[in-house]
């Protein structure tokens, strides 16, 4: 499995990714779910990926092989005049790849399945995040719904509903993230550190703070004790029931 | 959906369910998920279940009906010598109804699957709690593993494993529950207000306190806007990441 979250801040976008793949439990390896895209000044696309890693990958080749051989009708991804675009060119790639690895092969189209967060800005237009299916439509986040996750999205959801706040800074939403990685990576096996993170400030147009945390990284570590303690302690507060 | 907790405690069982019950979202309805047999003195059982509501209603009424129609070789689950062989004789009946529902039918045998957990205590031996599965096979809490959770359990998982301690109160573990629950019933529709709790106290051999928390319970009340605050307490506790 996998899990990777897109948070939509007043300052920027915030993308967090974990590194663990598997084909069953006794094949496990580490790889990048996180991909980008930057042209200083003009855009800066992130792309998130969960599901089938053959998918995945021949999706994020595919769009690097158009980008050498793009034309006026079929703009790449580093000529696209939008995000909404970009979310379109992604969306009828992975039906692309799920299409032809369905027809004719072994398996079910959900062994294919792939779903992608995609977030950015392009020169002229707002900073926008998109949810892409694998059936290759997609949905925006907004101000009711400013984050998705994606791959084991339960685990790590109730503190992302109850802490986020769109005004956050990116030091604070770091938190929030590592937290809900931290509850996530504690529950399924299969979702793993080391974690990439990066972070989009709003006009900015190019790169911004990216870090991996590893599995030693003391921040990391500081908050997956912390939490568990502040936990206890707020669980604590709350008066026990009373049996009249 | 559903979510049914069942705790196991040093001072004895602990139960928990919610009411909910769906077929498609538009086609909502409350049911109990909570059975219980009683010999006051000599045995209480009690049985939780998730799953196709058909499914788990036909296996409380097969046990009820056999337990008019039972002999020596079959004893009913007011007769078994221990709650072992109630474990027994409800995955018994479970496989027993699915193969029934699914034989010749028109559904895929996963649509009748439903998932138990058994709980109690029978004179002569200890309080012992199963998971049972709709294969009819099944699996007993212990120490290293004290707690059930059947139906929706993953966002009331991480509070579970952070907050439970084999040495808690009853009163404290309602507590516990709450909050467990609440986590899930404010990410998951499926899952839904009143709960029904019930406790056994070990060697008590007879019924424990018994309550049905609805809506507007001033303690359930209270323990899901305090949750909500003291998370938010917590979190700002642990100090924000540092950019450098």
């Amino acid at each position: 499995m996998t899990y990777c979250v897109g948070l939509r801040l007043d300052c920027g976008l915030m993308f967090m990714s974990d590194t663990r793949t598997n084909a069953g439990i006794d094949n496990v390896s580490s790889v990048r779910k996180m991909y980008s895209w930057e042209i200083p000044g003009d855009r800066m696309i992130t792309l998130l990926s969960a599901g089938n890693l053959a998918t995945t990958q021949t999706v994020v080749g595919l769009l690097e092989e158009h980008m050498k051989a793009a034309n006026e009708r079929n703009p790449s991804i580093m000529e696209v005049p939008s995000m909404f675009a970009a979310a379109q060119l992604v969306g009828e790639t992975v039906r692309e790849v799920i299409k032809t690895a369905s027809d004719g092969g072994l398996q079910s189209e959900a062994a294919f399945s792939a779903t992608f967060i995609l977030g950015g800005q392009v020169a002229g237009g707002n900073p926008r995040m998109f949810l892409i299916y694998p059936e290759g439509n997609f949905i925006e986040a907004t101000e009711d719904n400013p984050f998705f996750q994606i791959g084991e999205h339960k685990y790590g959801k109730p503190i992302l509903v109850r802490a986020y706040k769109k005004d956050m800074s990116f030091e604070e939403a770091t938190k929030l993230m590592i937290v809900s990685f931290d509850s996530t990576l504690k529950s399924n096996l299969s979702v793993g550190l080391p974690l990439d993170m990066q972070t989009y400030t709003t006009d900015s147009l190019k790169r911004g703070y990216e870090k991996r945390f590893l599995p030693e990284d003391t921040y990391y570590k500081h908050i997956s004790d912390g939490w568990s303690d502040a936990l206890r302690l707020a669980f604590e507060s709350l008066p026990d029931f009373e049996m009249i």
